[in-house]
């Protein structure tokens, strides 16, 4: 019954239970007076942790590395450790995090490639903590922010927080979104429509929380901040440092692979999709925050109930002059990362035990492992930034999905999460040694509801499928 | 009457008394003596320091680095970050420092732009030291010059100093002639004509010391040295690293702000300049070091007296074949970066603390806060460096001024200290709550004699009076 | 008779006798324990170590932080430590060291220029490590392969290792051959005869140790592991990550030293160089892997006895199915980098003392004292990346060589050990005072046979000859 989280790893927000949270919160709180007492720990003395960053990062490296130093522990620092596409010119990850695991007891990865976290995780034998993958999870900002949230109001549970500005893309926002549900929070999306979140997370808040995500429009703000309804206002960067490609719909060349350049770029091209093709609901970009007045941000000034959140670092979204309103809580949360990161390091290194139920069944969000489909051919994830589409990984990575959805048939990928689409599909059981009947079918067969996930087997294409042996069903010939 | 560095922040070696630099010699006699026997101490257990550099640097950074360890601290090193100059991509520098500060007790930062030391201090709750901005101020580096003067010699007073090379660009030297002065050395310029270092320095140190800067033929160098008059010989490169831009009349583009990038664009250009404006005094760029020929060393050599400094990195100004006679002491002048950024690094840390008299008056040189204008509309820093003029920083950053000249109007830029022409001036309190009284004068009135610097509000244009409400008077419109 | 390593550099593995060797293997073994049973040491607390690192890397710098860290000692870290070839915009490598010796007790340095390390060495006041200077040395690496050799094998002394790959590029390939045979192992040269190593290691070898290197064929290879003859099988990488380029014939830009860029550059150019002239022996670059095809591998795997070496990182020769088998020691081997650096470190900085016989006469490998020329004028290295090639370091550097062969007279580099062809020479002794009788010599005379190597002057040419006073000899005058 009794356990830690000691040699685990985080690679997503999801892979803690809320009790897990709970304890890591109850820690840090106790770092954060350790902090504030200006006492030295020595929890971590004689241990190392590797900044593996292959994106460039100040916020994020310099409270790991303050963190670690503050535990009586070491760094060794990899602050503009390189990646590249092409087998010639680099190591894959998991040939890296199986040198560096010699050289430190934990390491802390971000890397532009959605999944490389998990791939890192998948090969070093020491805990693995994700600081970001690409634009699929940036877990301990979640818990910052959680973190300021509880801090600040006392709670988290029946908070109501306005999440204004992109809510559709950048997979950080729809962490948040979904670590408020569940927790007990009320999340309010507060956007344009065409920025709302994608309808797979409404879907999911539904299944899992039976919760129904509210909006508001831009225009009702102000009065419900008004009428004091709001705990918190969380402002999402309207252009997102890291941003997930494939929902730009963008294709980006394969060699153009560290984040800087491609944030870069892909600045540039957002801006031409929004002129071109979002005209008829905002006029320009900058439009979507005009509900965000200098009135605006007097009220709240006036009202002295709202926290303001963002994740920094900033952009034109939040004007300067509320940076001294007492309840913008921005650089809170950036120093709150300290005292969190503590306490999750010194968990995962087993420096400090804490109880928690052994049992992760119904808490854990994705029940991955019962979904797991048991094999994939030909299958590809959707997302090009992904890690198990970049060649120099190809070498060792073997693309394995989760079922999302059975009708239509939608699997996700273990790696980012994003979406994949399977043409044919087969059991791995019922051909019972006889060849004749190993067969396969088209994926809007109904046939696939008998097939349980460990069973399943996937197929992009009908070639991939005879060349495993498999033979077409009649539905693929009525299909034809 | 008794109170001690703590918590203060070191941007320019004028923010220091001189009872504030003994105090800091003092201590770094002592931190030189635990080098030696190899002690490690242990003032700043559990304390961070952040190195940000925009800027590359090895001996600066090595030196903090180095002092930080031997106090017993750690550090956190951004030895490669990067400024950029569009808000779109990177962080201003006060929403990096006031995240930074939660991860560091002390914060040291490099930057290309002048003035961005000023800004770090006034935005961080911890000390801030500038380990260069641009080419404004580089503090440490002249307190290692006057450090080693006084090591080598017993004293700074008294002295006589020859500084050779380039006196005219690079601040840094500018301020290690102006503190010669100040702890009563006696400075000797010894370059070409359009060379010497600019009338601004010149007048300054005849206002604040009554002292008149002696300057010498470089041609009389030899006898000088020959008689036994020169106590040291300090080599000012002659294409400094770190170069002031507006000084060579140049226009850079605002995107290119590193450094490095930018010294080497300037490299080139500053030759043209060199080539087609200077001709006359000179052939090429290396004429100005030809009366420092083998010769010339080797009568330095025999007469064993005169200590040879230079800042390093050297290029072509510093032959090899003088690091061998005993009384060069250009690394000792690195060496001694170890001692005086401890000492320094403790005092602010308050790690030590020290007696020094409470009042600042008088002994610091500039009075800035007796000057300081009261608003500035539509007034530009002259430097296109300075981080006032930075398109990313004006979303918060007030341009303010200090008066520099009355007759004519020259006032000083708060962050960079460079020189701006304000076109039109008013007084704040003149017009007693009548409108019509709120008049604006031309600079060249003799009306701004009556006003006290803190009513002085200046314009750039008659346009912006207007704007801010204020009328012609009628020496305007005589003016016109 | 008893000494340590205390304050000695270690730039080649020859630098070592094999009794010192031992003993840092002894005291690897000891540091290893340590390791495992999570023991912090203080041997090296208040020290700091500088890594200098001018070329990326991440399993070298990082197992040296590592190393220092389990020490108790600190790290001031120059991971992306830039070189430039003009003089203009960087500090030569000499002023670089003899700054770093006053911020650091030892120094790690990596650069693309062979030779770097030994001025690096010659330089500094404190140790010196080579951690790679281009394609000439690098030492630990080979401590490493040797050291798990010794741990996986219990002993060096009768093993068979056959190196697989290319054998003739890359000079740390020569120093693991060389040191095979220095321990008393057996080192078999299985490749594609235009692989094969150079002739004079070959010679070396002979002379030195009156071994002959033995060669195998590619196709015997299965039949070699099948009788279990072979104790270990290296694999060099195809494409070594650090080239020399003048094996290469290629004539690189000067400016362009950066080992990341050259790597990238040489890839390309190296494989037109194979299509082009090596299309006999074999059909491209990958041909020559062929016969580590997945029979062999499964092969390998069922002896269970032999070793699967390689020094990462790998490319495409070495197959990620390998991976499992549990005699791949390639992780091991840079595992071992920790305890073996830890070893290394406390060594040279005194921490640890161990006796050692003070004669190094017979043992060390190159009498390069011995074997020294007097002087060498206009004699150039035959090795463009060579560090006294350098434009910047010329300034400072002379160059040197000792005598390799008499007939035809062939010298070597002192920095990069690369060879140099000297037209002319002349004795520093003959002319006894009379100016007649200095008297130059062709190459190719047997005059040459009566000088001590101490005694001998080289010219490049006639006019580099006559400059000195020497006059041409009949010999030169027969020779014309």
């Amino acid at each position: 019954m009794v356990t830690g989280l000691v040699g685990r790893d985080l690679i997503s927000i999801n892979d803690f239970t809320n009790e897990e949270v709970e304890c890591l919160f109850h820690l840090a709180d106790e770092m954060r007076l350790a902090l504030r007492q200006g006492k030295q720990l020595e929890l971590c003395r004689g241990r190392d942790m590797a900044t593996l960053f292959y994106e460039p990062s100040t916020r994020t490296r310099g409270s790991f590395e303050r963190a670690m130093h503050k535990l009586g522990g070491n760094v060794v620092s990899f602050a503009e450790a390189k990646t590249t596409s092409s087998a010639a010119k680099g190591e894959t990850i998991a040939d890296t995090v199986r040198v560096l695991e010699h050289y430190a007891d934990i390491i802390v990865i971000r890397h532009p490639w959605a999944g490389a976290a998990q791939v890192a995780a998948d090969y070093a034998r020491v805990p693995v903590i994700n600081a970001g993958d690409g634009s699929h999870e940036h877990p301990t900002q979640t818990l910052c922010d959680l973190y300021t949230l509880r801090k600040e109001k006392g709670r988290i549970k029946g908070l109501t927080v306005v999440l204004w500005g992109d809510l559709k893309h950048g997979r950080t926002v729809h962490s948040l979104v979904y670590a408020l549900v569940r927790f007990g929070a009320q999340p309010l999306c507060c956007t344009e429509p065409d920025l709302y979140p994608p309808e797979a997370l409404v879907e999911r808040l539904r299944t899992d929380y039976d919760h129904v995500l509210k909006k508001i429009e831009p225009r009702d703000l102000s009065s419900l901040i008004g009428r004091g309804d709001t705990d918190a206002l969380y402002i999402a960067p309207f252009r997102p440092f890291q941003l997930r490609l494939p929902d730009l719909g963008l294709s980006v060349p394969i060699g153009d692979t560290t984040g800087w350049s491609k944030a870069k770029k892909v600045d540039a091209v957002y801006v031409t999709r929004l002129q071109r093709e979002r005209m008829r609901t905002m006029d320009n970009g900058q439009a979507k925050y005009l509900a965000l007045n200098d009135g605006f941000w007097e009220e709240i000034k006036r009202k002295k109930r709202t926290l303001i959140m963002h994740p920094l670092p900033r952009v034109d979204e939040l004007p300067y002059q509320i940076d001294t309103y007492p309840r913008s809580v921005y650089f809170e949360q950036a120093a709150n990362g300290v005292p969190i990161r503590m306490a999750l390091t010194a968990l995962l290194l087993g420096a400090r035990e804490m109880e928690v139920s052994k049992t992760r069944k119904g808490t854990l969000l994705y029940e991955k492992a019962e979904n797991r489909c048991k094999a994939a051919f030909g299958v590809e994830c959707s997302n090009q930034s992904c890690v198990s589409r970049q060649e120099s990984e190809r070498r060792y990575i073997v693309s394995a999905f989760n079922i999302l959805k059975r009708e239509p048939l939608v699997v996700s990928c273990i790696y980012c999460d994003s979406e994949a689409y399977p043409q044919y599909f087969a059991s791995s059981e019922w051909h019972q040694g006889t060849l004749e009947n190993k067969r396969y079918y088209p994926a809007h067969s109904f046939m696939k509801a008998r097939i349980r996930a460990e069973n399943l087997v996937l197929f992009g294409s009908e070639e991939e499928a005879q060349r495993r042996g498999f033979h077409p069903s009649k539905h693929v010939a009525q299909g034809a």
